[in-house]
């Protein structure tokens, strides 16, 4: 093996275990847990049975890194997001809970409720990501926590995406929501107060 | 068949009924859809497979069936609520999404996700459980519903509610649960103004 084919090899493997999780991802979202099989996954991945294992030994090694994989994606360009006013951000904050990923981690948390194995990992990871997403949602907002009842609010904003995302399940409940997320957006926006750091610009 | 013995015949029939759907309800909260056929059902309701499928001879109308029955109860038991302060109100609507018909209901919902057949009954039964929910949850609240943005508003809350069932679903979320409601029910109170029909006190 010479200097140059390593990279190459590690370069393969990496976009290999990609093409695993992302694979993971779109089987639990379009067939639940049940039929996500390491083989389907392996299949629509385009990978052998036997190199999906070498990446992930287990089942719910596989589908636990690939809600993780997506979650992190999602978190970092919502990192991305510029100074914005409050309803954009909770339209944003939203939009993590109605697509495909969101679908496929009620998968990966109603199955976790029914077996010991996954729950551990997949209540371990929702507490990760959870944490993050808060921490996130705090900067985006500009919310001061300092002060009593923000910590609060902001928690509830998210349990109001996710119940938002568990609407859009069977229908597309685009309309309702953005009225809804309009709605809340201006009650937040007076509950929350000023943005964290008005105050200096007013001296 | 004399006069006496058919009411107590019905009465069996509907009893039978009864433990039908209450067993699906557990059943489907504790195995999932997959684990949760009509015998298993029929079994737990200590109630032969004929007889199961004599009441109710799909095994879509018979969970469709007992999520609905639940439903029922719960929205019975909340109309009866008396008149509270808010804060009791919200603490009761989140309670709704805490229990086991709320599981049972979730994996009814992620289930229909992925079946077409299941998928426009669920369909068609959340739809009219949430009109439901929405207009005792007006109600209780006494919100006044002609005002632009309080629609949204009971919307909102009730979305959060279920995300809070969610955040529920693999750990004990209460202590943080309680502390989220507090919040939310403060800001909702200012968000609603005075409870409907408190002018005509003051006029």
């Amino acid at each position: 093996m010479g200097a140059v084919t390593r990279p190459a090899k590690q370069d393969r493997s990496r976009a290999t275990r990609q093409r695993l999780l992302e694979a993971a991802v779109s089987c639990l979202a379009e067939y639940g847990w049940a039929g996500s099989t390491v083989s389907v996954v392996a299949e629509r991945a385009g990978v052998s049975r036997g190199a999906a294992q070498h990446h992930f030994p287990t089942r719910e090694d596989l589908f636990t890194a690939a809600v993780e994989y997506v979650a992190e994606e999602r978190s970092r360009s919502l990192r991305g997001l510029v100074a914005q006013d409050r309803e954009a951000v909770v339209e944003a904050l939203v939009d993590l809970y109605t697509g495909p990923l969101f679908r496929a981690a009620l998968h990966l948390w109603v199955a976790a409720g029914d077996e010991e194995q996954l729950r551990t990992r997949v209540t371990e990871l929702e507490a990760r990501v959870g944490r993050e997403t808060h921490h996130i949602a705090v900067t985006l907002l500009a919310a001061d926590e300092s002060r009593p009842g923000v910590r609060e609010t902001v928690q509830g904003l998210l349990d109001m995406a996710r119940g938002l995302g568990l609407a859009n399940l069977l229908t597309d409940d685009g309309p309702r929501r953005a009225k809804v997320v309009a709605q809340w957006s201006s009650i937040l926006d007076q509950a929350l107060g000023r943005p964290r750091g008005a105050d200096r610009q007013e001296g």
